[in-house]
């Protein structure tokens, strides 16, 4: 039952072909979201980006094609499609449904651009601190991208080789939102935030061995950053770091 | 060596009262914030609105008392001052130092408005799950206001009675950024984040008992939020909620 | 907004004093609880038993009696009340406002009875493993009491002793939800389940020493038990385990 | 030695052609259960419902065939047989032992339905948070099906998208036992019991990746809810979910 | 009832004045312990030694004292009374029943020796590795001697002094039964299995800061061993060690 | 340098072809095993009992045929040899070595014996909880037989169905030492050690799943036991378990 | 921007080609490392040793031979080059690049050793306690002998064998660093530290099964050593030992 | 058994006093330390500087009094002394034995100098991140200095203030060893460590709340760092650190 359905209803109150008592029981059973919160999947989109997404780890690529097909169909050329941590099989089922398809095999992300409006309002940058933290570097850079943000990555500027991160200074000025993406230690966030005034956005990521504890010390450290300008997402969500990226560039 | 001092070395190279090798020397050694980094803090008061804090625990009121003076000194009249997790007998010694000072019994934070002026763009919402979260939502609330934010607070909304928080939907939709304060099963920023579009910063608080592991439940809880608007901070760490919600308020 | 007012607004709709449009939009902001959840609070009354519960930590004698004293007018007579983990002086504050107030010091709880009618459907059964388990289970046994269920329970029957477990045969056979209550090696359920046919409720206790880990250990042990009729609640938790065996009792 | 052999015994023992001491010197090593705890397994079969179960991990579909075989001859027609989390191969040996067995690939389960009668009391419906919490709802939907209850299961209907949830109101209502399956945050079981007045059973699944720590996160979130009409099992425990509330609505 | 009742019982099923299917039912709700198991105490006092104990934390002076007289009446002279983990004031409360009353400050142990046989075979031999251990050691020791075994202990023995433990060479093959106490790294039981041939019970304490986790890393070195002839106790739980040697020295 | 060398040296200082000043020197140098702790190995035998051991994980089968060659040659015949956790691979490469070789799949322990006499002074019992547990209790009863002890073994006597075990109560009264093997919640020796008053080594299984923790939880139930008379070893450490009771079995 | 830039732009203000104004503002835009930093890493070659090394896990052998290609270009003949945790594909791409390549297959190290002068000041003894740390001690081992270190190693000490460690004693006196890897108790560190008087570098390895955590236990031993020349690296961080001691030894 | 008393034994020998075979047996029963391990302890001293030292915890002011008196009698002038984790009470005590007693109030340390000589080859450079690790650092520091070394501390050089610490850019360059104190993140090892060529030991500390779990999450943190000069020593050790800092120096 839609807004229609309910101007429909009353109207036949009005016209005295429903009791009071008829209308009064069948609001009581109306679905929730006729009542108000319909709308907030609207305003999602338009605060946060415009895009799809597919979680694609436990499906098949036949699975997968058949989710982007209908999304490909659903609303034509609006919303960009993202298919994550995905495969090369995956990749080439998507590809026969869309020549827009294109693989990054780092992150196993495949985007399908079909909206290339910059809806957010600035800079979306993302760091990484070693080379094994690229791959969620990327899925949080190119979740960024297809939610309509500009976007920038800058790998490898881990702490422990300072000059490295420093000789970036002035485009860490130039940025909106920050996304910092580090495993081991997890210290480039603290860091990091330390040097700019723009909200941080701290991934720990699962790589490393012995006590990183896939992740848990790098998300720990983030958590207990002295810098207050940072908050903190799960282990290895480049995607979350970008979504909320997005929201905030889109306010 | 400030940048006066750089121009004055730069002057006396010019003049041939200093060689180059001599000015190529002093350079090396010139401290790091001379050259670039320093104008950081004042980017950060504008971007971060306007406070000074001092967190209590482990000082003597004699100490925090101390460092409010030279705050109230320093930069009179603009900023405003927040002394943070605070007892009775700091209150009293910051009391003889400013009729301003205010005591919040329930956080135990002390403020001192010296700036009215609200320079964030929208509302900050503190939500909080009970009523044993409340010393955290307030500290986060008030560090909101303090730092130049518009603020409101609606407390004792959690999931288990859902009818109670779904009263405030309007409130929901208004705000810019909402600060979400839960402990035990640390539910409510995952309701919440899918009933807006806005950024939802999660707290996780000490409350409760047993497996609640003092936050670590809720904390946990949070980040494997199903949603994607959300990020977490540190256990109990309202005031860092209320920073990263101005910093993006003031974007 | 209550029923009485959407059968008002409809009335006016009906008689042309209220257009649909406008009908419409005061819909829209109804509160949730306006449209049929409502009366879930009172179907929960029916299911669960009629009591009204204070968790007095973190509370002083004079707000404990505040909530007893609300509690004694609203519903005078009707439900029984229960304050968990009290102390002497909340005891002394609440029995100035009732004389029926009973304090029991094992668990700190503290009674006023109402309600004699016996609403649940059989016995539930509270065991405890040892002398020092006594204080939980005394506040799941009195939890099901007060929300009108019969009650007995049988303390220090730990496992090291079957013999001691043995010799209640037949009251364990008698009952229609067993709560068996154990901190240490937490094996008491399981030994217990493997000899009844009905529901039985774990309730770990933070009791023991070093490994016990103030309860973790008892409750990963009973959340692995071998036998199929057992579920768990938090360490601690006895009023929970009082509720959820008097929930099913009134089924 | 069953009933007639003590009965025999006894009877020996009036005739004169036993002794009293050589009476009592026997029934000394007189096996436990043949002294009353024997009819309990009877008690609990009445009590829980009829199944016969086999776990597979770790057995070869030739030793899982074997038992199914014994179970087949054993209690002709009378008990329904369930086999848990098997994979095609255990399938096509069961096949070839009863045309009735049935393959439910999602969960793994194996079902030999030959009784009909639905001896439980009321509905048990199986809610479950995400599409990957499918496999274990289904478990526990299948588990409480063979053990004589009518059952139902709603899936995706997690807290982030609460419409989705409320959509099933009614249904909700209609229940007498409800099973909440959920991964990651684990906040499904904590909404619904807010919602209903019967007993939930909070099933934790292993769903989820970096800080979800296989299900470790769901399962604290469940125990810490704010609701007191839930109860915990086992991360992924389908099984056990699905007879605890087998027996419930037994009774 | 006891064997003397079962006797009787059948001694009437004999003589005619109580028919068979009477002796049945009356068998049937037959004391478990009745049959057999009762003599199990008896078998345990031989072989673990003859102590009473009372585990004194959580009880007052006046609740211990009236343990110790019923001990002191029940069983007059024969059996030793250990109570473990006293205060000054219980000790005072305790030395009034009895003058061989004897209170061992370092681990609170109070003492009363009533049977000096000594039925132990050999010697039980305790180690500590720092002077923080020995509380613990001290109560291994006396809980040892005070169940009949002649028991040495060695303090201050850790292996980072390795010849301070060399030095006692020929005590530690003199031992039939060895309990090494370490905190910190735990690895004096290690040391010591490999010098000997006989039994090493390994006993954690919760000494140390930091990562000692209150003797959780102690616990843990000693479960993983490479010497095979230790086994662990709990953490502090120098009773535990004590009753284990000496149940072994007596076999 | 050995005895006879020793013997030698002092000949020579006696004979005056060694100046004392030399012979301190030597003497200083000597190895430690020289003095005194050398006869300790063959104390240990004696002790223990009598058996090779080989530990095939990460080794090949060559390098185990390599090392059962190298012990079937140096003490011809008079120690037993035990392999464990092999596979079929290694056992073919031990078969050509010796007819003897005998192959037990469950625990994949390869044992050769070659001394039948039993030198241990009782029965050593193995119990397991349930069927995933054999493996590691075929184990321990494998180490204690080839040890030189008088072994049975028990399986599939959980405590969810006390009779089980109970009937088993004669056996448990012969037995000298218990090995009881379990998994999930690790009740089984709690209980068996209430009903004997021998030693009892617990060890826990790495069997279960979710919170089973590969046998953590199982480990710590057992080292919270409520009886007196238990001890442990890590986890699945059935040989551990067999050593540890072989040492007492030969006291 | 170098120190030549540096000296060019003051000349250039020396001669007014450049205003003072022109000169600040490009000093402020300087790379960080040209101002006194840049000299580092010729110091941390000086001091730690010569060597460059590839990370492998995660890289395939193409990649790996390109950096090595990389190396051996860039400085001829001046450092050593190391390759950590190869495999023999790996090996045979870097055979073709150097003849000089040589594979050490337990460690899965490729050294090519370019530099033959020993810069170290003394010897670096590393010491492992069992046959399964050998591959992390002769990565440690390996690390130090590239860095320009006298190495020795000695293998399988371990303290449940004291005799074994201290036959090796004139060797432990003459080291100038240790290093200690240690699985499952991790007690080497403490014993050796213990006799020695030079700093010991503690590495934990991930062997061991069960409650060994991987490691975990290993490390929180070592981190609780009653010895105070002990300190830790990661679990199973050979090279981080190496290089760590070398920084020593270079001193 | 001292070396005299060897020669004496040999001379014995060598006069015929003696026979081989009562000197082969008192050698065997010699004392391990008279056989060259003995002249360790005069080896540590000499490479780590001369100190003795007191733990306080859980000593009374008369225990720690007694122990230095005899380190005041023992040695006279040579050892400086130090206190550990003292309070005042302590202080008192011990200022009535050396009126060169000196308390240090953060770090509760004791000291009383009796050696001036500056036996370490280089400077100790302490930095520390926050102001709640200046105890610790405190401790590190005068641990350094009582053995006989050049120190100097920085202190509040957190990593959110980077140009905080890159002002002493010069003092981290001319320190031979780097002790860093940092509890929360505990980043600042790393950043450290990128910029000096020297041993950095890092200190992890307690601080923090929430998660930094009492510093186990710097501790984590820092055995995870990126540099590869870093070890790590327990959580609050300075002492430790100090004393590794000092062996390293004197080498």
């Amino acid at each position: 039952m839609e807004e229609p359905d309910i101007r429909r209803l009353l109207d036949r109150v009005r016209t005295g072909r429903l009791s009071v008592a008829q209308a009064v029981e069948r609001l009581r059973h109306l679905p929730f979201e006729d009542l108000g919160f319909a709308k907030i999947d609207h305003h999602r989109a338009l605060r946060q980006g415009f895009a799809e997404t597919v979680f694609a780890p436990g499906k098949t690529p036949q699975q997968v094609a058949g989710i982007v097909r209908g999304m490909l169909r659903a609303r034509a050329s609006q919303h960009n499609i993202l298919v994550t941590r995905a495969g090369e099989g995956i990749y080439r089922a998507v590809r026969r449904l869309s020549r827009q398809a294109k693989f990054h095999p780092l992150s196993g992300a495949i985007t399908i651009r079909r909206n290339h409006t910059s809806s957010g309002k600035g800079l979306i940058l993302t760091l990484s601190a070693g080379t094994s933290d690229i791959p969620v570097a990327e899925e949080a850079c190119l979740t960024g991208e297809m939610m309509g943000n500009r976007t920038e990555a800058i790998y490898d500027v881990g702490v422990a080789g300072l000059h490295r991160l420093l000789r970036h200074r002035e485009k860490l000025e130039a940025a909106r939102v920050i996304i910092c993406v580090a495993g081991m230690e997890g210290a480039l966030p603290s860091v990091v935030a330390g040097l700019v005034g723009v909200p941080v956005i701290a991934v720990p990521t699962s790589t490393g061995y012995g006590t990183s504890f896939a992740g848990l010390t790098a998300l720990l450290a983030m958590l207990n950053s002295c810098a207050s300008n940072i908050s903190v997402v799960n282990i290895d969500n480049g995607f979350g770091a970008g979504c909320f990226a997005s929201v905030i560039n889109h306010l």
